[in-house]
This record gives structure tokens, sequence and C-alpha cells, in this order.
């Protein structure tokens, strides 16, 4: 019935106002997690460029298209030019979580492919480590980073609100992590640059 | 049928992206409302922290961990960490409407539970005041101030926006404010701090 | 089937949650989209005001009452305030596209009538022009400018985002656009001030 309808479509437009998928982030900047330099790929440096070739107007160089940190990357605004751009087809980026967390997924957001400029800079296979400070003896485990998931991004799905689950085996481990390392090892064709609109670690904290 | 599923849904979705609620609020900052420093109780200051006990980077204070004045309880940014924090349990916070306005409701806005670093900071029982300065011979009202609503915010509830309609009695006054005093008097179980991430006012303006 | 249902809805969700248009908006800032001043009425300057006639608080003039520049129209953010104003009841607006582009739609953005201060500041009759530096012997082109749509923003339509296509006759140029100027002809009432939340200009890069 209508009120059916209803019901359960206010339910899903509720839950997906939730940060649309509803798990806590330990990534979250705003929640008190930072990109970690050491670790972290360079900046990509766009160009400054003219707005556009109109001879009735002086290039005016168009001071958006600075180029963003990787906190950037941490951050809940995902609009058109908000992400973090690494110079290549490949990146790092290192973050320092909020709380020290028990991982159990990461999500991965890029732009919509009908609003993207440039939907080739989106990352596609990742593997994300995490980080532990004394290190079991395992063979999974190395510098203590524990290999934690492996995936790609794929623009061609119906979201670009991707969520992945750890390994299994890593979540045998149940270690705690207090920082994870994300190792983008393609993107979606740029020779030019990669852009990371946000990475969002779930779990539970410890 | 799937048409009728479609055209229901695509109203519901139009209607809560018009700021959820769908009431105008007289309580936004970006309306022109402001917070009564006379009538707020302090800010809470957040301890400058460490983003975390990594061996490999230096203490990097996290600056968005900067503490937000009362104003921020005014602002539709109501993401992680977008609070005006208040230290202990209680607190008060005075409002400038943007306009004189006949009340019938107030929201309050929390973070979603699935989504909160520490919802025990979230407000429980509150009583509103409304400030009209000629207080008619009525024994509801003391110095200017009527009591409006009184209620709980509910972290259990489906919902972490809670809309809570006036008294009647204090709607019978027909009466006009043009500030209001929220009381906060209790939280969900902090002792350390608690957080308003936003208070709306609506009603008719005059 | 309840399952159906929450397809449908989920899908749907997901479609609104890309900036609600789903079509790539080449007039947006973030994207290197400029206002060109040469082209563009002079903003509209807000009187500083008191927050409200309180006889307890003095007069705090309300930051947030700035009137923002051209710029502002171009941006995603249309919460309440986060307008271009132009004084009177007409305005004209210059915009450097990010992109040479085959233009298709235009989209224009208001506050919702449940939630605006005063809709009459709403912009009604509207053309859009499209600059193009080699003008083609075309009875519709003048001074390098090609009109391209017009139309009128309807405040009682259900929808506060209205998108229309561009005219038959303008789409057999299969010209680009690398500029564009909106003449907005009138708005709902308001002698005062005409309000410009967002335009976008959506369509085929080239």
């Amino acid at each position: 019935t209508i009120s059916d309808v209803t019901s359960i479509t206010e339910g899903i437009v509720l839950q997906r106002s939730k940060d649309f998928v509803g798990l806590r982030d330990y990534a979250l900047y705003d929640s008190g997690a930072l990109a970690i330099p050491a670790w972290t790929s360079a900046t990509f440096k766009f160009r400054s460029m003219c707005a556009s070739s109109i001879p009735l107007i002086p290039c005016i160089p168009n001071v958006s298209w600075k180029s963003n940190g990787p906190d950037e990357a941490l951050r809940a605004n995902t609009q058109v030019g908000h992400c973090w751009p690494t110079p290549g087809s490949t990146g790092r980026l290192g973050i320092a979580l909020s709380h020290g967390v028990i991982i159990s997924h990461l999500t991965i957001d890029h732009l919509p492919g009908e609003l993207a400029p440039d939907i080739s800079t989106a990352p596609r296979q990742f593997t994300l480590w995490g980080y532990h400070p004394i290190a079991p003896d395992d063979p999974e485990i190395e510098d203590g980073l524990v290999r934690l998931a492996q995936g790609e991004y794929d623009i061609g799905s119906g979201s670009h609100i991707q969520t992945f689950p750890i390994f299994e085996a890593a979540k045998d481990l149940n270690l705690s992590f207090v920082a994870v390392l994300l190792e983008v090892q393609s993107n979606w064709g740029s020779l030019d640059h990669t852009c990371i609109y946000r990475v969002r670690i779930h779990g539970t904290p410890i």
C-alpha cells in the first residue's frame, strides 16, 4: 500500500542521510584523524590556469584550483574538486586514526561518473595495511604492517561510494590499529595524477 | 506499480532534501540569528591532543579539535565535530532569533548513534523558554520568560533529528518572541561535557 | 514486494545523492568556472543589522549577512543565505565556463518556498545567452551572443531545483561555448533585490 511504501522509503532516506554508509569513520579529519606525511606521496600541483580564453576578460587565475593536501581525503566533503591529488597513476596515503580500532571495513568515495570532469583519475587497485607497533610472529606481517584488504574501486559500479571488508585472516588476528596505509596501485587511466576524494575506516574502537 | 513507487519515493526524497525537516528555522545563524553571550554557558575547552601515539610521527596537534562557540549550534552543518560543547552535563543557550516569531515547534539535532564518537554527550531533558519584553500577568511567565516546551531528546529513537511541539497553553498566549533560552537539564551520561549540534526554532513570523 | 520497493528506493536515493540533478555542471566554481565581472550586475549591499531589538543584549552586527559576490551563484552550497544578491528585480550574470561545452540544459536553484525567508527575491523570467567568439551569419546571433533558452523559474512548482532545455534552433547550430550570460528579466515581487542561489550549465564538453 501507499503507506507501506512511504514508511519503507522514509526509513531508507533517513538511513542514507547518515553519512550514506551509516558506519562510524575512524579516518575522519573532523574526528581527529590526520594524514601521516612520512608515509604519504607528494601532492600534485595543478598549473595555475586562466578560467578560459575569452577575449573580453583578462586571465583570472581560479583560486579554487589550489591543490588540496592529503587531509582532504579524510574530510566528508566529496564535491567536485574536493579530492587529494597525487602525481602519476599510483600513490600512498598514511592515516593516523582518531582512535585505536579493530578494523572491519574500509570505504572509498570518488565522484559519480556522471559528475566527474575526468573519471580516469579515480583510484583502481588498492591494498590497505594496518600499523601495529608490536608485530606478532606472522608471515603476513612485516615491519609492523599487516595486509588488511585488497580490492578494486569500480567506476562502472552503480554506486560511487564503495565499502570493502578486510580479509578473514586479518580479522582473526584480532589486532587493533592506530594507523593505516592505503596503497593505490593503479588508477583508471590518467598518467597525470590520481585523485582520492575520501577514505573511511570502519570497525570497533578499543 | 513501479511507477507509483518511483513517484512516491521521488516526492519523499525531494521533501527530505529540504533541510530534512522542511520547516523554516528562525534560529539559523545564516538567516541572522545569534547566540546571546549573557544567557549562554561557557564553551568547553578540548585539550590539545596528539592525533595518536604512533612512534613514527611526532605529535601533531589536530587543529580541527578546536572548541566551536555557541553559534555552531545555530549552523546547518551537523557533521561529526560540528557541535557546541559546554562543560558538564547541563547547559544554557540563549538565542536571538532572526525574526520575531510566534513559535510552534523546536528541533534538536545530534549525531546519529551509529556515527557518534561519544553519544553520552548528547542532550537529554530540556526546557525551552521564550523571551517577550512585556510580560503579561500570567503565572507561567517570570521575568519576561515564558515556558514554551519541555521534552527529552531520545538517543534510542530511530531519527537523530527530533521535532517537539510547544505547550498548548503557551500557544494560547499567542505571543511572538524575539529570543529564546534553551536549558539543557541533563545529558546521556557524560560528566565531561555536553554537545549541542543544532537547535532550530519554527513558527510564524510577525 | 518489500524487497522491490527497497531496491527501487535505494536506487533513487543514490541517484539523487549525485548533486540531485545528476548532470555535470560546467558553471561550477569548484570545477574552474568564474563569474565575469564585466558582464555581471552589481552586488546588493545588505544593511548591517543588529540581530534583534532585545534590551538585554547590545547590537551585535551579524557578520553572516555579508553580501556574497557573484561566484556564490556558481557554488554547490544552496543553504539559506548562500545566494548572490543583486539590486532590484532584474540582473545579469556572466559565467566563464570551466570547459568549452555544447550546451543542452541549464538548472536554476533557489530555496524551497517552505524554507525561504523571502521568496519574492527568487528569479522569475530569464534568458540564457551563449558566447562564441566567431559569430556565424545567423539572425539569432548578435555580438557573439546566441540566445539559448528562455523560461520562468516557478516558485509554485513542487521542486526548487528546475532544469530547462535549450532551444532546438540553438542546438542545431552545434556550437560550443566558453561563456554564457544569464539575464534575469524579473523576480517574484521584491523591489529591493534578487537572489540567485545557483546556476548550472549542462552539456557535452569538446
